[in-house]
Order: structure tokens, then sequence, then C-alpha cells
């Protein structure tokens, strides 16, 4: 059954198979020592155009969220988040796990308010009781988010100045950072990133890597001892190369962005196909993931042709549902999705 | 200057600082071994009509919130609690210190609605990706709350019913047990909160003890090894005497009822003044803590001449203010109080 | 029966409690921002010669090596402490539930030598494995040690000077500080404490106090928002007042030497008596705690004549007991346990 | 420059590669759940002769450490290890930051003594004080132990008698399992692990993964929602696929058991040539790591020509160093590492 339930389905891309292979049974030092993490990084610092950026690889988003939040947090800190992210509804509870409290203020289409970062700010530093209360120590956004959407340039900067004004880092988690950056709807690129963020991860993991996530530190920014603190916490990988030669086959010859490319056509093509077909969608997600909402004997007749993922209940008789494309998605794909929807009546 | 600022203003009801005095010399095991706090035990256990009771005493209710909730949880899951909850706002994240999220639902002047906590519950174990979540493992409810609301008996019995349909522990927060039980519009006895809860606690520190909370498990449930627990958090007093003879002699004659009604009693005529000067209430409390909304330049012109506590901001020319009674409280005081409002111009 | 168990049997010396009844009734300002705190910091300041130092005052023993050792531990650190030290052995692993190993080095009759200490950091740092190791973040001594022995002035020096060396601060857990400060063997003062360590605690509950201990920041270095870490560990007192009036009053007319040169008199009454009659010690304690060395029978037959602790087992014959003075020891109950002795038949 | 630096310096075996590569475009569920997953536990399983194990996939040593101990302790609990362990020594203080404390015993060539274990155990219990201790809540050996030391059969029934009295788990960290498995001088098995423990992992990394570690519990006794508390510590890879394929690939016609041996054959290769010239031992180890005492000029002439790695200092003069053999390790290094001793004048 052809399926778009997530977008690391498939292994990786092929180069980076083929690289695997070739760099097998080379002797290399271990714990992202080796010098295919160091050409990683390299290539990853012109791509941020961030010469001095410093950077670490890790395994998983989960881990990478636990690691970054954990190490760039005082004990008494939590991390500010919309209510829909990651971190706040879907890691288990791994940034409290590591003593941190997540302060979850509004979202919109998974997106934070600048504005209502100020306000939740100013509240608390105005509260006189504040020492009896978690105080806001970093900022969390994802991008794209969990929805799909994306912040604009502006709102970056906007979030940037608030995180400033309180002297508190900017963190974005890019687990699919690519399709974000390819959208054809943004006016962020990656210099952007990481000109107005603290600290943000590359995600590989869902863009054409079998794992592995670059966390960017751009402004010598990175906490001493981050090894210490992702060994502590059973992040370092031992073969590190393994992320190191991933990395350096994505940001060769901007494959990482090519890929990311690919994903968000096969998603507007999706998009388009569904909004021919007169389907109502949760949201306007300009990346990789759609997301729609159907009725309730809809999605069951669907589910028995295509697989997608539940996302929400909408009301008694309607459910939002997920349609993710992804680096591996093919158009054939797609268009056999196409012939499901016609098959089943449409909309 | 008169003071409504809090109920723990004054040290401690003068007939416990007696019996400190009188026991002062005497050579006692340490830890809570001693026979005082033998006899508290037995004196609450018959308060609470539950002769089978387990009881630990601690020194206050961040610390004891804290121990409770991670001795009840494993570490995957967290605690449910309304979102003005205490454990949620004003306990500087001590239990994400401990390792736990606090699942944070609507709350409606300070109470869990039990419906609602139900469909919380009920969403969570039809969510396919449950576990990529914090497990609910307990519920969080304070008795009053925070807004000096209370649960009625119906109310507690369903909020144990739905802990019961999902099988986890029902924890009633009592710091200002004592006033809740005592006010006129209650129907909830203790033996009703210790056959409704799983654990709760009697608050001290608000209510005529120098400081000190017992927790209460009234079905044979404490956690082995509490007391390693306590210690490994550092919340096991040495001379656990201290706690013994100040609940030893609360529940002596009823002294904790005698003063906790005396604390309504003092609230109500509070209550009434304010209501009689035409002041605007920010919700209906029935206890010892009563909350006003007052114009601001009111405010600031009262503050000048009585003490008494913010409480939220309601708009940009409001302020919602808390004048709380006590064991403690004199009624000439609040005679003074309602001479002062007078003198205002009142509301 | 007569007791030599411990040194913290009875409650409070008499002027304490006299004070917290004096000021009982006093309408005052929560969690240690009243006059008396204020009062017994100025008093502590000036005991230790050190008008700059920051003042916190905390419950009990572990709550307060808790609280100080994770307030300045980076979370890859761990704290360096004598295999006796309190916090490796007695502490039901609270340092490790804050996150934190203690990196446990040899002992010498409960002390830690400095050229050990610096073999141990020197160790450390070569080792080129050293990120995947705990970092040594910080020295934990204790003065009297759990032994009753006392680090010389000299002794201090050297282990403050290897600390400098490797730019980690010098801990000094003084649970029974003033039993060191004033034994005739001693040539450490208070302000020698503070010079030589970064922070210390003055132990209340083991000394006169009903509970409490005094933590010095003898260097403007207490960390940022310590309120705030104490409160997210539940060691925040809401009643602040009752560690202010106690260390008030021990601080006043030096009463805090003073009860603690009656239990040193009382310690080396005992001392002389076990001398004189043949006793074997299990070390030589200047201090209020004396170290036996008692044939098992013999043991059995003196526990039944008056309480002291057991301490070690020494072989399958012999074990090793602990005799305790304290700022309530009796010399009547002194010489009656010398006719114990005697009745016994001596060693 | 031919190395022996460590057993991870190459990718992983060529088979597994093959693997990937044939599987790497198939769409699979994540986080485990997909079929090479449950065909990788079938064979382990059948390798245990365990049929009703419970298998979870992880990423690395660590992690798998962190993630086992910390689901099976209770709080308040430690676990015991030989002073050399892993979980106390290399770890960066993982174990602590899951809040647990590393009890550690004395070790002999790595290994733990049943008796010492005992009498450890024993004196806990019997403490009359041992509420305030770290209670041993489980047991942790490797095997081969971080000295290339293996424990007989004989030895693992000791131990897990041991636990059983004291009803605590057996857990051994097989991070080079296959590599004691294979050692000539061993009579324990799979089965044999598989029965005296309680739960143990089979390593992948350091035997032919990319990395990867099996956890087995092989008695119907993984801990209730083991997913998630991996999740929650950042350790559940969202691939899973990668892993299952993996030990899919190495259980399959025995091919662990092959390359471990293969290991094998070429340490012994080494320890043969070692001994022929003279050199001067550690300790006798009768797996894939070889460790030798050299004199410090001599290592400083060796370690021009051939890589291995430091072990610790011995004395001024000499330093015990080790040479790792492995999956990869090809018989014309070894026989190369032969010359460069020859050439070097040997011991």
């Amino acid at each position: 059954m052809i399926s778009f339930e997530c977008d690391y389905a498939e292994g990786c891309h092929e180069k980076i198979l083929e690289r695997l292979r070739e760099t097998n049974l080379e002797q290399l030092p271990g714990y992202g020592s080796d010098m295919y993490c160091e050409s990683a990084k390299q290539k990853i610092r012109a791509a941020c155009g961030c010469p001095q950026a410093e950077i670490f690889f890790l395994v998983g988003g989960t881990q990478t969220n636990a690691v970054v939040i954990s190490s760039l947090l005082k004990s008494y800190e939590g991390v500010v988040s919309a209510s829909t992210g990651h971190v706040n509804a879907h890691e288990a509870g791994a940034i409290e796990h590591g003593g941190h409290k997540v302060l979850a203020i509004p979202q919109h289409d998974g997106k934070m308010d600048a504005g209502e970062l100020r306000s939740f700010l100013q509240d608390f530093w105005q509260d006189e009781n504040h020492e009896h209360m978690v105080f806001p120590g970093m900022v969390y956004i994802s991008h794209p988010t969990e929805y799909g959407t994306l912040y604009t340039k502006r709102e970056l900067e906007s979030l940037a100045a608030v995180c400033g004004e309180y002297n508190i880092p900017l963190y974005l988690d890019g687990a699919r950072l690519g399709y974000g950056l390819e959208s054809p709807e943004t006016d962020v690129s990656l210099p952007d990133v990481a000109k107005y963020c603290d600290v943000f991860y590359i995600g590989g993991t869902k863009v054409g890597a079998l794992m592995g996530e670059a966390v960017v530190f751009p402004k010598n920014n990175m906490p001493p001892h981050f090894l210490a603190l992702a060994k502590q916490q059973g992040a370092l990988l031992a073969k590190g190369r393994l992320l190191g030669v991933q990395f350096d086959t994505l940001f060769t010859d901007g494959l990482y962005f090519e890929i990311s490319r690919h994903a968000i056509e096969m998603a507007q093509l999706m998009k388009e196909g569904f909004q021919k077909r007169g389907y109502r969608f949760l949201l306007d997600s300009p990346t990789n993931q759609q997301f729609l909402i159907l009725e309730n004997r809809q999605m069951q007749k669907l589910e028995k042709l295509v697989r997608f993922s539940f996302w929400e209940k909408v009301d008694a008789d309607h459910t939002a549902v997920r349609f993710a494309a992804s680096w591996a998605t093919r158009r054939e794909d797609v268009e056999k999705l196409m012939e499901v929807l016609d098959s089943c009546g449409n909309a």
C-alpha cells in the first residue's frame, strides 16, 4: 500500500549509503573526532554563512532537544514553547526528565507570537513572587512547526528581539528544516536562521539521513564540555563517523537542499490535488506535511487504500489527518494517491 | 500596620509553644520515631475515621508535594493538575526537578472538573502515540484551592471515580485543609477526604503550627521506604519530635478544627464587610481567603493603610487582591479593616 | 536511662524557646525576608569577620548539602569527598538524586589529604578520556568530620590551595562546627573557616537549635537565585523567621560558642573517664563525639544501662560505638555514666 | 598506521551494509515496530534458548546502561558495581544523572566476587541506619569486563544466587559479549547468560554493527512501558529498522559468533606474539583486549609506529596499554604488528 504516513519511513538517500560503504573499513577515531565530522562541519558552516559556528552531531530529535535544552538552562529555569511544541507534547517528558518545566504559551497554527512571548516574560518578571515560579530561561520554536507552518523572517527577527531584551537564547528545532527552507513561500534562508537563533539543529533523520541531527551554535556559544553533557545523557555515538559521513554527504553539492526541494514539490502536488478535489484543510501548510479534515466515514474508506496518519479529532464526525511527503516520495505514488482519491468519490 | 497578607504571618498557636517548652529537654529518638509522633498519628487516624491510615510528617507544602508526587509516579508518568494548581504555578518547578511533568488541564475557579479529567484521560489512552507522551499517573487537587474554593462531596466522589476507572491515585493538597473543613458551606468532612483520596496532607504551616504537614495514606498504601525517599530529598527532619508535638497538640481536643473555625468566622466577617460596602469579588470564596477586584487607584490608597496581597491583573485599571484571615486573626483587626475601608470611601 | 546516643536528642536551648515565644505573634513577612533573619545574618557576618558574606538559612543538614552542592555544580560535575563523608555514606543518595556523583577518595580518620586530593585532580585532568568521566567540580569536607576529627589551619590552607589551583570551590559541612571551633586542640577559628572555604554552613540542629543550618558564602559568591533553587528543592521554609530567631539568639552574646564549649567540656570529661578506666579508643577525637572499641559482651552489658550508638563492626568480637555529648549534656549524667562504667567492671 | 586502538574503529560488517542497502527504500513503521526488528528478536530468542525473552534495541552502551538501570531501580536504590565497572568510571555520570548512586565494591581483575557482594548486601541490611543509605537495588557486571576478563559459569551462578537471596536483579553489560562467548577459555554460553541474568545486553557497536545494543529480558520481566522510558531518555531511534536489520543480519547463520571468533583468533595471535617476545602483561585476558605493561621509553618508541591505547599508569617508569582486536582486524595487520615489535627491539 502506498504510504504518506510520515517522513521517516525509508532508510536514507542512496548517496549516503554509498559513502558509508566507501568509508566503511577505514579506521577512524571515535566520538565525532574523525575527519568526516570535521569536513561536514566545515560545509555546514559555509551553508550557514557562519564560519565561526560550532557544530555537534547527535542521533535523534528528542535526544537533541533534551541535550540542548538541559545544557542551556540553569536548574531553576524552564523553556518557553508554544503549547503544540514537540518538547511539550510528544517527547514523553524528556525535558522534565532533565529537571526542567516546559512553559507553554498559546500557539497559532503551531507558531508562537512574539508579542505574546514578550507579555509572558514581562508578567513573569513583574510578578513579585517570581522567585517561587519557574524562570523562563530560553525559547523553543520549531521551523517548520509541528503543523507544517513557517515563521517569516520578520517573525524570527521579532522573536530574536524579544529574547535579546530578556537575554535568553532562542532555540530552533529544525527536525524538518530543509523542508522549511525549500518552501516556495518562505523568505527565511539558512543564514537567516543562523543569524536570528542562538542555537538550532539541522534535521537529518527526516531529511534523507539514516539518523542524525546537526546542532549548530552560531555565536561561539556552545556550552563548555558539551561532549561530556551528551555522553552523560547517553547521546554520544561511539562511531561518530556515521553522522559525519552522512552530513558531509548531505552538505556536498547542496544535496540537503535538493532533496528537500523534491519533497516540497511532491507536497505541492498533493496539496493541489487535494484542493482541486475540494478537500478541506486543517490549516494552510507551505511545507511537506499537509493536514486535511476528513469526514470519519470517508477516512475509514480511505485508510483501506492508502496510509496516512491520524492527527487529531475535530468533532464527533470529523478527523484531521496528515499526509507527509519526504525526500523519498515518488511522483508516481502521488499520482496513485490522486487516483485513489478519485476512486473514493473525493471530498 | 494591620495585615491580611497571608495565613502564615505569625508563629504558632500558644498551646503548641507551651508543649514544645514542656517537652523540650526530654531525650527522644530522631527522625519521627518518638512517642509524640506516634501519639499524633493515633489522633489523626481517629480524626480521619481511618484506623489503618499511615502517616508521615514533613516540613512544608512544596516539599510535601514534591516528595509525595515523586514517590507515587513512575518515571514516565506525570501528575494531572488544574492549571492554577500550586504544583503547576508556584513551586519553582519542584515537580519537574523530580523528573515529572505537570499535565495542566483547565481550571474553574481553581477547581478541576471530573468530566474534563475523564476526557483528558480518555484522549490520552486513545491516542495511538501515547507511548510518546507523558502518562497521566496521578491526579492532584487542592482543597481549599488556591482561589479559596471547595469541592463538594459529590465532586470529590466523581473525581475519585474517574481516578478509580483509570487506576491512578487521587492526591489532595490540604495546605489549608482546616479552613476548608470548617467552612459553613462545605459538606466534606475529614473522613470524607480520607475516603475519597488515596493520599492527602493536613496542612500545619498555615493552620496554627510553626511548620509541618501531615501526609496521610488512608488505604494502607504508603510507598515502601517512604522515609528513605524523604531523606533522599532532604525532607527528613532530624528532630521529628517538633512535628509530632505540634500535630499531637493540634489534634488534641479538636484544636485544629477550633482554630480553623475561628479563621473562617473572621473571613466571613471580612466578606460581609466587603459585601456591605459594595466591593466586587473576583469569585465567591467560602474559606479564609477573600479575593477582591479593586480599581487601581483605590488599591494604591488602600495599601498605604493595610497589608493585603496582589493576586493578579484583571485589566488595565483593575487588580485582584487577596485578604487572608487565619487562626491568628483578631476580631479587632477585622473591625479596624472595616474602619479603614470606610475612611477610604469604600468601593 | 541516660543517653549519649547523639547530639540532637533534645529540643533547643531555652533562650531560643524564649525568643520564639516573645516574637510569636508578630506578623512577619515569609521566606526569610523578616528582620530576625537580617539581624542573624549581621551577627554571623561579624562572627565570621566577613562583612560581605551572604547567608541563607536552611532546615537540615542533608537538605543543605543537597541544595548547596547542586547549586554549585554543572551537570557534568561531581563532588569530591572523603569516602566517609556524610554526603557519600549517609544521605540516602541525596546528591545523586540531584544528578551528581560523589567522587570518593581515601579518608584518614575521616579527613581528606590535600596531597591525595591534588593527585586525584591531576590524574583526572591528565586522563585523555576525561570527557567520558565525571568532572571534579567541588570539594566537600566536614569539620568536625564524621569521626569527630578536625583539620588544622595548615590543612585547611592546603586544601584551599589545591582547590584554588584547579579553580573549584571548597565546601565545608559544619553540622557540628561549634564543637570543632571550641575544641581545645584546634587552631581554626570561624574567621579562618570563612577565609579558607568558598562556602560552608554553621550547624544549628546539632548545636542548640530546634533545627536550622546557616549557609555562608563568604566571598560574594552566592549562586544567583539561590532562593529559587532552595524553593525548587522543597527547602524554603515559609516561616523563615523560625530560623532567623534561632540564629539571632545563637549569635547574640556568643551563645553558640558558649554552649559548644560546654559540650566539649562534657566530652573531655567522658574521654578522661574512659581513658582512666582503660577503654580503647577507635581514634583520638578532640570534639564532642567519642568512639570506643568495646568487646561485644561488654557492649551488651553496657547497653542495658546507658544509651550510646553503634558505629561499626571492628572484628568478630569487637564493635566500635559512639558516645556523644552536646550543648544539653548534664555534668551529672556524665558522672552517672562513669558510675555505670565502674559498675560494669570497666574495660 | 596500523591501529589496535579499540574495537570500534571501523564501520560494520559488509553483510550488514548489504542488507541496509537492500531494504533501504522499503517503507517501514518507526520506533522498532518493523518486521526486521521482529525477525531479529526471534533469532536472538532462539540463540538465547529463551523463547519468551523480551528484547529492546537501543543505540549505544552508555545509553543502554542508563536506560536499563533507571528502569529497574526505585529512586532510593543504587546499582552495585565493581569499582572498575564502566558505569562507575567511564560514563560521565550517566547513572547519577538518572538519580542513582553507583555502589562500588572491590574489583579483582575487573570482576566482582560473589562472596564480597553477599557481605556488602548483608552489611547494608544489618545496618540499623540503612534507611539513611542508598539501597542496593541491582547488581551490574560486565562480561567481558573492562579488563577483558570473564566470569566462569560457576561464578555467574554464584552471583545470581546472591542476587536471588536479596531479590535484586543481576544485569550483565555485554558490550563485548560476543568476544566473551567465543573465547576458548570460557564455559559460558549465551543461554547460560540468559539463565543466570535478569537482564543483559548483546553488544553490537563493538561487534560488527554500525551501532546498536540488544537488551534482553529473559524472564518476562521487561518493565512496563519500556519504550516510553527509552523515549523519555532520548534513546528511542525513529528508524528502529536500522537496529532491526543489523541484529537480524548478525543473528543469521551465526554471523555474530563467527566474527567474534575471528576477533578472538586475532587477539590470541597477538597475545602469543607478545608472550614470545617477552612482553609483560597487566593481567591475563582471554578475550579481544590485551593489556601490556610497557616501559615508558619503549611505549614512546612504539606509539610512533602503531596505534594502541593508554590504559593506566603503573609506576613512574611504566604504563599499561591496551591492544584491541575486533571483528575487522586483519591477520596481516597482526603480522605487521609483530614486525614492528621486532624492529623495536621487543620487550
